[in-house]
């Protein structure tokens, strides 16, 4: 990293809460942060390319820093892990000068901030290309360890923790993540699976069935459907339980659970700030089905694939 | 990270090795890595641009993978701390399809496995901009602690572990990180500042400076020069010293340690492969001078500036 060698690294140090843990932060060629004992680091990477993840244009420099910092906050999330600090690499495009660093960090800081994530370091460099943002994440597990994607039992309540669908429209960019919420619903209850939905429900959902060597049924009419899915499904023409399903950067997660623990948590709601819904529930047989209007039919898994 | 979702991230997953220490790797939202107490977390972070930090044509995607990965080591070597995991995000070519992703994890493993690093986690997208490659490293300092650029005081002699200047023609990309070696003069003296040659002799020795609070005087009869400045010197009709102290990304070390040291580590070469060569010393007043045929002039900061 060599962090004292970039301006703009030094240029966050003053601005950097220290979080109690930074031992070396900005001026050395790495950063070090105490870590407490016995604990288990929890790494998450997420990298942002301008194009291909968002408009620079349309969304601003400073929603690219938030979106930036969030994704991986959801990742650390998805483990119902505590954040910790970070490091930030980014390739800047020589034309949007100062400015464009300057909005962009301010975006990093304001979600690394809310979430008391000092930015203990990282690697500035200009460039001819597209903006592109790298965001590696460091966070702990709780006393209650992390909740992998690979516990789920078939008869576990699936729930989520809110509306899908028609993130593009500017939730993709704006979202908060549900760091607090994972950490509270870990608390709250003995949470089999959880992962956040990045590529959309169908898909991150089988990536819950795939770790866990089980299925899953999704109840169509119980999906919670985003005000924008409705707006967009009226402008192209595709349902919006199409686009709850399917569009990926809702950012909410999804936890498997015992069905008296899944019944408890939707009874009782006892996390302030989200509605838990159930969408279905976890079945022995691998596959995923969606029952509609009492039918049921194979769900494949739209949304985003990795695939190259 | 989101690993799981990652098709390359999943190809390297049979080939990593677990290190022992890699409680959850692939197939979860992060990777978890055992942390042994008391310990410090040392973390750094690089970025690599295509046409900017290499020529992909030139150098091919084995090549890039494995500067990427050696150029973070050598920011953990230049804080003498031991490399424990690494994750990767990379925003591949389309154009380049997955001979060029493979050809580029390839090289960023050859490196990793070198140095017993598993490659824990990563993000990989597709897009229509340049190669873009982003390395983070968690590395533990040892029962030493880690060495700073802050320590050099008035006296200490300056020592390089190796020759310098042009590694344009090659260098740059197939260098090897002097992890080893750090951890080598760790345990063998005690170091009091510590950095990589990234940006150049002058401009690194110069961090060193700033953050020691002194000065530094380069003897230039001294300071090694590699065949490669010597025949780049012959090109462009710079003189071989001018590369030796300017051209950066030669990663060898500059070690400021007690002239009883100095003179002990240059009389008994205690780290094998390296030759240790002292290259001036530091001094009380704030500057860089550089000494040559008796005269002593300024040195300015050659080398590569980040400043944007």
């Amino acid at each position: 990293m060599s962090s004292a060698e970039f301006a703009f690294i030094d240029w966050l140090r003053s601005r950097t809460p220290g979080g109690g843990r930074v031992v070396v932060g900005i001026g050395d060629d790495a950063a070090v942060v105490a870590w407490p004992d016995p604990a288990h680091l929890v790494v998450t990477t997420d990298m942002l390319l301008e194009g291909s993840c968002f408009l620079l244009a349309e969304a601003g420099p400073r929603r690219v820093g938030r979106k930036a910092m969030a994704v991986n906050l959801s990742d650390l999330a998805a483990m119902a892990a505590r954040p910790v600090a970070a490091v930030v690499s980014v390739g800047l495009p020589r034309a949007g000068g100062r400015a464009l660093a300057e909005e962009l960090y301010a975006g990093l800081r304001d979600v690394a901030d809310a979430f008391a994530t000092p930015i203990v370091g990282g690697d500035t460099n200009s460039w001819d290309g597209p903006l592109t943002i790298s965001v590696t994440l460091f966070g702990e597990a709780t006393e209650r360890g992390v909740v992998r994607r690979s516990g789920a039992r078939p008869g576990d309540w699936l729930l989520v923790t809110g509306p899908l669908g028609g993130s593009i429209l500017g939730h993709h960019l704006d979202f908060t993540p549900r760091v607090r919420e994972a950490l509270a619903l870990h608390a709250a209850a003995d949470l089999h699976a959880l992962i956040d939905v990045s590529d959309g429900l169908a898909r991150d959902l089988g990536h819950v069935c795939d770790e866990s060597r089980c299925g899953a049924v999704v109840i169509a009419e119980r999906v919670p459907i985003s005000d924008d899915a409705n707006t967009l499904a009226a402008r192209d023409g595709r349902s919006p339980l199409e686009h709850a399903l399917g569009d990926g950067e809702d950012f909410e997660l999804i936890v498997a659970v015992s069905p008296e623990d899944g019944a408890r948590l939707v009874a009782t709601q006892p996390v302030a700030g989200i509605a838990l819904t159930p969408v279905g529930e976890c079945v022995a047989e691998p596959g995923m089905w969606i029952e509609e209007g009492g039918t049921r039919r194979e769900l494949p898994p739209l949304g985003y694939s990795h695939e190259i």
